[in-house]
């Protein structure tokens, strides 16, 4: 059997151009035992996977140079040499951005697709939903009618964010660029309020929209936005910080002023909680409850996710690009087969 | 009774000069009921003070031009209309940069010359070591064997963070200014490692005093030295960030590069923890354990303390521009009276 993959071609410098990323059709090994076949039905395309082009320290490794791209998939057995899957499974594994792969079957977690479509492995009921639940939950902390606000709102996780704020029983502003993501904000999610961030009243449309201040940030961007929000925050606030996509294809630190001392400033005087992490150093102790109330949420129309679906691996490089300038418009998922 | 008060004149821009402050005398009103007349012995000098000559917002209101400076003092009663308060008695009050002063009563505390020197009411027993204690072990959470790292390490905070880090079972690093502050810390307060941040090779002494990383750092300064340390953190370390002494005198922010992005991305790929405070959001709930627990330390030599004493309220204007720029050597105090 025949797999079409996208490797790393070339460490970026900036944004990824199309030399940092190659094309290779190779034959894949015959299975061993304990090993399934998988055909890719979709690709996840998420912001992270900017930092594992790169070879600065992080909480993973790196892809190295001429290596697959990662990614996590969802994929039809189609052979199989473990009881634990059958032809015809559909499952969530990190086969990366190629046609088809063999993997170990543990390395995968079978999809039951009458509960709910398979694509929400990759989004709501995936990583980015649990990225959002146990970020906002566990450092956020909102209580009843404090502001909570988040950037990026129609993305995967930030939708979620805002939504599960307001079950919590907070106020929830979201910040998005262009009035059609500003209006979805509002009408397709439900936000108590939607700003654009692209406005030249932007400034003055967060004051107004957060007239008691700002307890919680969700902080899944980075860049400009977070200045503005910052600015309001109240005493004890915190900031889950979970991604910085404003700033990953930064190629040097920017140029002046220098911000850290303001910012640590108000660490100070405002007794800020700023917390980074990852989904997984939460996986022991939360993914059970995050199974079982997202899975409600979705089920009882609570929480409302979105898809942006591109046909074709083809396209992936692309659209990963996109993904870092904000040109998605919900979870990014590539169509890879049908 | 006449008091002699040193009132701010101006809000300084930079670092405060003699015009920012007014020497006056002045007559005492007579004590209302419930009043005590007090005589200062002892006022404490605090980097916290120069957020209070300026008119920013911060969690506490600044001094009126033309007002007192704010400030904590020892003193002895020498007229009372409060059954609380003898005549001799001492006690703990905060009435600022005179000496001598009006208050009520009930707001001083009775301390026991017994029991340790009153002038650790202002220090290793007062507000600099709850600060050390608050911080450290709410935010800070040093584990058996981590390393914790503080800077301006003789003085009043750090002597102590450095010491109950070690009495936590944790491995300190001392960073000072200076060949006889430096030699302190390991001969007076015992730290496991001692660092001149003036050395040509801090960069390099610091890569040797932690080898395996660091786990808190305890930030009282700012400046060049939390850049260094920022970048041997450990993924989950803990800033408690109670002071910024190095930017205070700051008029705008510095020039470039700009540092935020890159602390940030450090923030999130290390799943750091950054926790600004003010020991007063602790004192409900560590009050009763800290006075237990430094008494006995202080007592059993655990914790070790040192005091720069100055003479004369005349001199705390150039002793407390000293204090913003490191040339005190462990707790500052100005001797008002005997």
């Amino acid at each position: 059997m025949q797999t079409t993959q996208i490797r790393l071609a070339a460490r970026p410098v900036g944004e990824p151009t199309d030399d940092d990323f190659a094309f290779v059709t190779e034959e894949l090994p015959a299975l061993e035992d304990g090993q399934v076949l998988l055909r890719t039905i979709y690709l996840s395309l998420d912001p992270y996977m900017r930092g594992r082009m790169s070879a600065a320290k992080s909480y993973a490794e790196p892809v190295p140079v001429g290596g697959v791209m990662v990614g996590q998939t969802v994929c039809e057995v189609v052979e199989s040499r473990s009881e634990r899957r059958a032809v015809g499974d559909v499952v969530l594994a990190y086969t990366g951005w190629q046609t088809y792969a063999v993997a170990d079957a543990r390395h995968t977690r079978r999809l039951d697709p009458d509960a709910a479509p398979v694509s929400t492995a990759l989004g709501v009921l995936g990583m980015p939903g649990f990225t959002a639940y146990a970020g906002l939950l566990e450092i956020g902390r909102p209580q009843p009618g404090e502001t909570v606000v988040v950037a990026a709102a129609t993305g995967p996780v930030g939708s979620a964010v805002g939504q599960i704020a307001q079950i919590k029983g907070a106020r929830s502003v979201g910040i998005a660029g262009g009035a059609e993501k500003v209006r979805a904000l509002t009408e397709e999610f439900g936000f108590d309020v939607a700003l654009d961030h692209r406005s030249p009243t932007f400034h003055e449309d967060l004051a107004a929209a957060t007239p008691d201040g700002i307890d919680v940030y969700f902080e899944n961007v980075g860049g400009t936005v977070a200045d503005e929000v910052t600015r309001r925050l109240n005493r004890y606030a915190r900031i889950p910080v979970c991604g910085l996509v404003a700033n990953y294809n930064a190629t040097e630190a920017p140029a002046g002023p220098d911000r850290l001392p303001g910012f640590m400033a108000r660490v100070l005087t405002l007794s800020l909680t700023i917390r980074g992490f990852i989904q997984s150093e939460f996986e022991a102790t939360l993914t059970e409850s995050f199974q079982r109330d997202m899975t409600a949420w979705v089920r009882d129309g609570k929480v409302r996710y979105r898809e942006d679906v591109v046909e074709g691996l083809v396209n992936a490089p692309e659209a990963f690009r996109g993904l870092l300038v904000g040109r998605n418009f919900g979870k990014l998922l590539v169509k890879v087969g049908e």
